[in-house]
């Protein structure tokens, strides 16, 4: 158990003390004492794919085109080998250009989708459910005392959300050791700016683990799997699709994960038992991050 | 203050044990033991307005028609005098209609861009920003004992929240009475569901209280201001362009409100401290509620 790790296994952690990411804003407590509060920032970022305006994402604004590039790969709009050409982010106009080398079938398909109903919402959705069909996740062994070593680590690693709060992570993790850390206002940012680093990085996913403080919704699910990512964690909840799919595809979905408890919905026999649950400290009240 | 107060004051309260909106889900403890878990819905909800798909929500799947007009009218698709000839939940094909007696301006929209850009989102939010320029909220009074009174009978109340968690609520309120409490997997909709429900019964904005349990985003701030609520308070925290947006319109917007603790970052003004913070007992542990 790594409860004394420091924070060197990053390739990439959150930045607390960056500028740009936070703003004292002046307010007044419950006692009418004026304060200054640290908040997060969320700006506009309106993602485009090819010449095709595509979303506006609410965001802190760390990593613009790993957030592109993640969203686009997340919502099925990019193929498996896709030739990128370029990710070019505009920071005056708050916008993020990915380039394909060809048209993307998303094109075509929305294309089709428009004529009929104008809005390509319910499509990306039915298209992230479509591209579950070719998953199947490996079936790979997780043990508990790797999840142990990573929460504490992850609760204990300066991060906006100690700082300022309003904010979810998402934190790409091998073994027990957290590799990529991100923050964002909207937990599908942060896990998407995850899946736009794997996509840049060019990262295996079979041996990795995914650690959300969010909830296990469905479409967090399917983002993991579609990222093709075996374990999902979190020290929140879950909603019943979230477990459907999770057991459809083959992925273990850990939540409620907190101390020396965690509840296990899927995929349970891929856990190897190995950490006693009664030697991991319980969760101190300071460190308490919330359930998001 | 009503710090023992029965919830008869709900016109809607939560319905926890609700057959539909939780499912008995098997898994495992950190213990290995094999535990049975209420885990809340999530069910697709096609959301059109006219003959045309707007978008597909996720929601526990109460109230869908609640939710389907307030979605439509906090994304300013529907005008303030919009004749609403009709709203069709279809069960089996998790669809609603919502019928208007002539095409709303947003199809003219629609049409207009999508030519250009093929889909609804960025444009959406672009409506909802627009919709803000007409918003003056009222220059009303808001007593700090009336936040807290509500705060405890909020926290107190049977609710998902309590018996499944991973969701989201947010409660209408009048003085020291909460009105309607709405929870959703997505706290969007918890307020959107609400909106549907002014909508329909007519409600005045100008004298309510909005609560939420989720954090105060510049989406959740445009909402409650174009609901016309010109108060809105949270357990949670702040972004920095939710509380810009907040002194913009003239709302007063109360976060991290736990206890005998809140912080006033907008509209400070307005409040009316008639309560002694130190005679309102900290949260006890057992009824904490998460900051969403």
């Amino acid at each position: 158990m790594a409860q004394s790790r420091d924070i060197s296994s990053y390739i990439i952690a959150p930045d607390p003390d960056a500028a740009r990411l936070t703003r004292a804003v002046q307010g007044i407590d419950h006692t009418g004492a004026r304060i200054d509060m640290a908040v997060v920032e969320e700006r506009p970022l309106t993602i485009f794919l090819n010449n095709r305006e595509i979303v506006t994402a609410m965001t802190i604004g760390d990593y613009p085109e790993y957030l592109a590039l993640g969203f686009l790969k997340n919502q099925g709009m990019l193929a498996k080998d896709e030739d990128i050409t370029g990710v070019d982010y505009d920071a005056e106009l708050d916008t993020v250009v990915v380039r394909t080398a060809s048209q993307t079938t998303f094109e075509d398909k929305l294309q089709k989708k428009t004529r009929t109903s104008g809005c390509a919402v319910g499509t990306v959705f039915g298209d992230m459910m479509e591209g579950l069909s070719d998953v199947t996740l490996p079936d790979i062994p997780v043990r508990t005392s790797d999840l142990y070593a990573l929460a504490a680590q992850i609760n204990r690693t300066p991060s906006l959300y100690l700082t300022s709060g309003a904010i979810h992570g998402t934190v790409l993790c091998k073994g027990d050791q957290p590799l990529v850390y991100m923050e964002d206002v909207g937990r599908h940012n942060a896990v998407d700016k995850i899946a736009g680093w794997m996509l840049s990085e060019n990262v295996t996913a079979a041996d990795k683990i995914l650690y959300t403080t969010g909830r296990l919704t469905s479409e967090m699910v399917i983002k993991t799997a579609l990222m093709g990512i075996p374990t999902l964690a979190s020290r929140s909840g879950f909603t019943a699709w979230g477990v459907d799919i999770a057991k459809d595809v083959g992925l273990t979905l850990i939540g409620r994960m907190k101390g020396q408890r965690y509840v296990c919905l899927a995929g349970s026999h891929r856990l190897i038992t190995d950490a006693d649950p009664s030697t991991i400290a319980d969760e101190p009240r300071k460190a308490g991050r919330k359930a998001g």
